[in-house]
């Protein structure tokens, strides 16, 4: 049967299930990126399996996320990953050096390769022909220990590419108009493959825009073949002999069919607060602006800043912009700066600052309140820019240039000017992006600040065992409700004990007391409705409560991730048989639980018993084997570390 | 009588007093400097006064400490700054075209001409033959208004400098020379004046190095003349028509002598924690550094940065080290991009920031805890860098730049290169760095974000009331116990009813509730014992509790900046006559004030009554006539605004 690319991708990593849509399959995973946010957990995870190397064929470790340094935090975070990199045989990038995903592209990306990332812009990468995905930060480090990657095998849409794209028009709005037709939720449980003849207009760069950008379709990749784009991308980077050729089989099928005639494209613009909220930029032409904002890895590439840099050359910015330059890395910023671009940048009043994700997560540029601001980055959710009152548009650097010359939202093709030819920057010499793992790693220590602690060792769950009820809780319990995000909370990641103590803090501030007044005795469990642990997938929601003695949750039900996570930490995801049975029990009581491992692995119903009235309730488990596999050893970091 | 340079500025601008060391001197104030940290409260305070526009010849407003966007107060106020700015005629300098001395040193610095800035470093254009103070936020409002500055007459130290640096020696090494010699209170009461044949080898720029950090030594100001180096100086600027001469006469003499010769300095450094804790850098070189920091006004020049350049020039820096490269201004990273010195720093390893104050007053680049940091700016006061346990080393950039590339301390004599010259920069074309205020600005609005709120009207202190005594408190309460700094305060800095929310809470966290209960029935006071309101000289507590009503303070003595601080916003500072009688009063006592409008101008002394014992005790104060102005108008805000 001919292949079309992401079923070749997938065939030849396939380690367990069938390759039908919806089944899940396993995957042998080549590559991984992390990034400075999520690859502290990571790292503590490696440690604590007793993982002494990764087995992966390369393994990268970006600081992007968390430069702005106001206190020992982040730097101390930064020397912990150089040396957890060194230690595991990870490849280490700077602060400075810009963003994981475009410096991945360059530095390490090979077609025809599996990358899972801990940023759910791993994506990016399908621009190279890999199969790029991101996900959690236990499912990357479970796949540098050499582990495949679990998911339900997408169905592939292939999207034709005809015409060219006009001037003025950029692949942005390719991936714009994705969104205006299919919207956020469009790619769920698909793979985007773009093919078709319009691939010739589109550089590598331009494909990591819109494959970038897949993650906003909600898609679990996007791809495309590894052509002469891609060779020529490798051949700039001095990296030709790693390149391979990959392309979907005459007369390949697709599961769902698009197809977009890149030349009837016009600039278009995401309007707050949603990537899909689209229109055509000569819709809201005029609007006045406060900030425009160049940067992201939604548009990375020489080209992007080139471009908006012919844009404003020789000119003056409106008076009171906000121009913010923000380059994706250092390589990329010497090249801009070779060329003189950032000469033009700098002469018509734009503001410079260091490579990185900066404002695109909230980290600086943040807009004033209620300020139209323009962006090439990929997301306008609410408050995303750190401005709860903020008001960011999406869109081309050709769109944010033309407006930040003229002060208001302005259609790039009324400027009075030619399109800007953009030729390829030269190769140039700099300080190595990366830093290779050392050979030999016996010796490396990790450095931990005072902001780093050791992920605690847990023990698996008893067989039988009386627990007490310390929280009785309602429907729709958030992980965010669980354990808060946000910057008062989160610069606690690396350190549980301390993040611990927020645990349930909006719904019973007595409950962390209690529980650890419980922890020694054999801990506790918490009792809630329907659609327990919504939101956010953060890990600590059930880290933080295991290390305060949580070993049970009796639910309803459950949201799918958080049930994952409770398995992934040991906590054992019961419902009842008989919702009703959720009124029978009050905070306090006690339930008794006897001889449950070979209760879980028989069936997926026991009973246990409350204490004081001697009721019995019948409860269930939704486990694989795999889980309670998983559940049995005390979690997936006990788990992983009896496969040492 | 022949005058020195320093007596020449004060002669011209003396509108009252002698010029005899120890004397009060009122100084007319041509050119006022505001950065946004204190700028915002200036504003609101010219707008309380209602003030049309300022009364100085120049006053500029500058964007450089709040560049870390993370939400929308900085924008916000960023906003605020330049509507304020445009309002009241001020220019307006955008966040990142730079740090507020070197831009006012290239765009406004006037030979002759007095400065008066709310920023401590002011006194760097003492470089262009100016006087040039730093002072509080009200002192730099008044002097906008149109009011004199008052300081005591300082002594003039003289310092001769003879011989010429020798390679691997500049300016900072110089003025760590003066910290080495004299101390961080070696200037204190005095105006450094440097002349002498050494003058030739230090460009105007240079002589920023020496005259910003004067503020180290505690200095009024340090002064330059104004000779050929300055002339040169405007000249690059294209200003050179607004170049005029000034110079010591012959036979000028001195209070005080000094004399450094140049040729015999070697390269310095300042251990941690302060700015005098000065040895050679040989001593010490080899330590293990974190980070290399190249920035702040204490070396704002081309040079400083086109030095550290030349020596990292097709070389790579030490493996993971931190090599931060923050610009002073726009123009500068122009400069530098241009003449490829940037292409240098980052083709090295370098991480290039934006240009503004940055790190070097916690903005950013926070070292790693316990980790040696070596950088050029002025301050190295434990936990200035954001970083509780810091060390923080402070060097000429020829020291950091070597010191970059080994990864250890070094001193630059020892590299294997020779000494680079470094041409002077091609003048540029940019984009206007300071806006020019409009003409006409009766129809601009003043924008103001939600953190922004008027300052609010105060009365009078009334002429006979019965005040409650709401705090009873003993000896050396500091500015910090009345209302607190950092991250978590300051930031409601332009908001006065929410940051008086804080006053007292580390004292008693009853007072604020208290305190509202009485506001509308005639205030309250509280009693102190002595040396109340020691510390940081931050106005806020004042400000803060005379919003909440606060109408007197009665202590054993005061900490005399607050007590300037309290007569400026209209609290009456009484001590007592017996100092035994803080005995005599407990909180909650009520004490009858009776015709005290006659009483503060017949004497220095007058008795109040305690309401439930009839007991009288005997109060005095120690206010001049010109505070008893003040007191009586209800503050300096009200008294300006009778003016207007």
């Amino acid at each position: 049967m001919p292949l079309n690319v992401a079923q070749k991708l997938i065939k030849d990593h396939l380690v367990s299930g069938e390759m039908k849509p919806g089944e899940e399959i396993g995957l042998k995973i080549d590559q991984t990126l992390t990034q400075d946010a999520t690859g502290t957990m990571v790292m503590l995870e490696l440690e604590a399996m007793g993982i002494d190397k990764v087995k992966t064929e390369v393994s990268a470790q970006y600081v992007d996320h968390n430069l702005i340094q106001d206190d020992h935090r982040n730097p101390d975070d930064h020397l912990f990953l150089r040396s957890a990199a060194q230690k595991f045989g990870v490849h280490y990038s700077m602060p400075g050096n810009g963003v994981s995903h475009p410096v991945h592209m360059q530095e390490l990306s090979i077609p025809g390769k599996t990358l899972l990332g801990s940023d759910s812009h791993t994506c990016a990468n399908g621009c190279m022909g890999m199969l790029a995905m991101g996900a959690g930060g236990i499912d990357v480090t479970m796949a540098m220990a050499g582990e495949p990657y679990y998911i339900e095998m997408p169905r592939i849409m292939g999207v034709k590419l005809t015409g060219e794209l006009p001037d003025w028009v950029s692949a942005k709005d390719v991936i714009l108009e994705m969104l205006r037709r299919h919207t956020v939720n469009g790619g769920v449980g698909r793979i985007i493959e773009y093919y078709g003849p319009g691939l010739d207009d589109l550089s590598a760069m331009d494909r990591h825009v819109i494959a970038n950008m897949g993650a906003e379709l909600g898609a679990t990749t996007s791809v495309f073949p590894s052509d002469k784009e891609v060779k020529r991308f490798m051949e700039t980077q001095g990296r030709e002999d790693e390149w391979v050729e990959l392309k979907a089989d005459e007369g390949a099928e697709y599961d769902d069919h698009e197809e977009i005639n890149l030349s009837e494209l016009v600039p278009l613009i995401a309007k707050p607060t949603s990537p899909d909220n689209v229109v055509p930029v000569e819709e809201i032409a005029g609007e006045e602006i406060y900030q425009s904002y160049i940067g992201s890895s939604a548009n990375p590439g020489y080209r992007d800043f080139a471009v908006a840099a012919e844009i404003v050359k020789g000119k003056q910015i409106a008076n009171g912009i906000s121009f913010d330059i923000n380059p994706t890395s250092r390589l990329l910023l010497q090249q801009l700066v070779d060329n003189k671009h950032i000469a033009s940048l700098l002469s018509s009043g734009a503001r410079l600052h260091q490579a990185g994700c900066n404002g695109c997560i909230g980290m600086g540029q943040a807009p004033a309140t209620d300020q139209n601001s323009l962006r090439t980055t990929p997301r306008n959710f609410p408050g995303r820019s750190g401005t709860k009152e903020d008001k960011v548009f999406l869109c081309s650097p050709e769109t944010a240039a033309a407006s930040a010359l003229s002060g208001v939202i302005t259609d790039p093709r009324t400027l009075d000017m030619d399109y800007p030819e953009i030729p390829e920057a030269a190769a140039i010499k700099t300080n190595k992006m990366l830093e290779d793992p050392p050979e030999d790693t016996s010796d490396i220590e990790i450095v931990k600040g005072p902001n780093v602690s050791t992920i605690p060792d847990f023990d698996p769950i008893e067989d039988s065992f009386d627990m007490p009820v310390l929280l009785k809780m309602d429907d729709n319990i958030s992980t965010d409700e669980i354990l808060a995000g946000g910057s008062r909370v989160l610069p606690f990641r690396s350190n549980i004990p301390k993040i611990s103590t927020f645990v349930f803090e909006g719904v019973d501030d007595t409950y962390t007391e209690r529980a650890e007044g419980k922890r020694d005795s054999g801990g506790h469990m918490v009792v809630a409705g329907n659609n327990y642990g919504q939101g956010s997938s953060r890990e600590h929601a059930a880290l933080a409560p295991r290390y305060l003695g949580l070993k049970v949750v009796l639910a309803k039900d459950f949201a799918r991730i958080h049930l994952q996570n409770l398995i992934n930490f040991g906590i054992l995801p019961l419902t009842f048989d008989d919702p009703s049975d959720h009124g029978k029990i009050d905070e306090g009581d006690v339930i008794e639980f006897r001889n449950i491992h070979q209760a879980i692995q028989d069936g997926n119903t026991f009973k246990v018993k409350l204490k004081d009235s001697g009721e019995e309730i019948t409860v269930k488990h939704s486990m694989t084997k795999r889980h309670i596999d998983l559940m049995l050893a005390g979690g997936i970091i006990n788990w992983a570390k009896q496969r040492q």
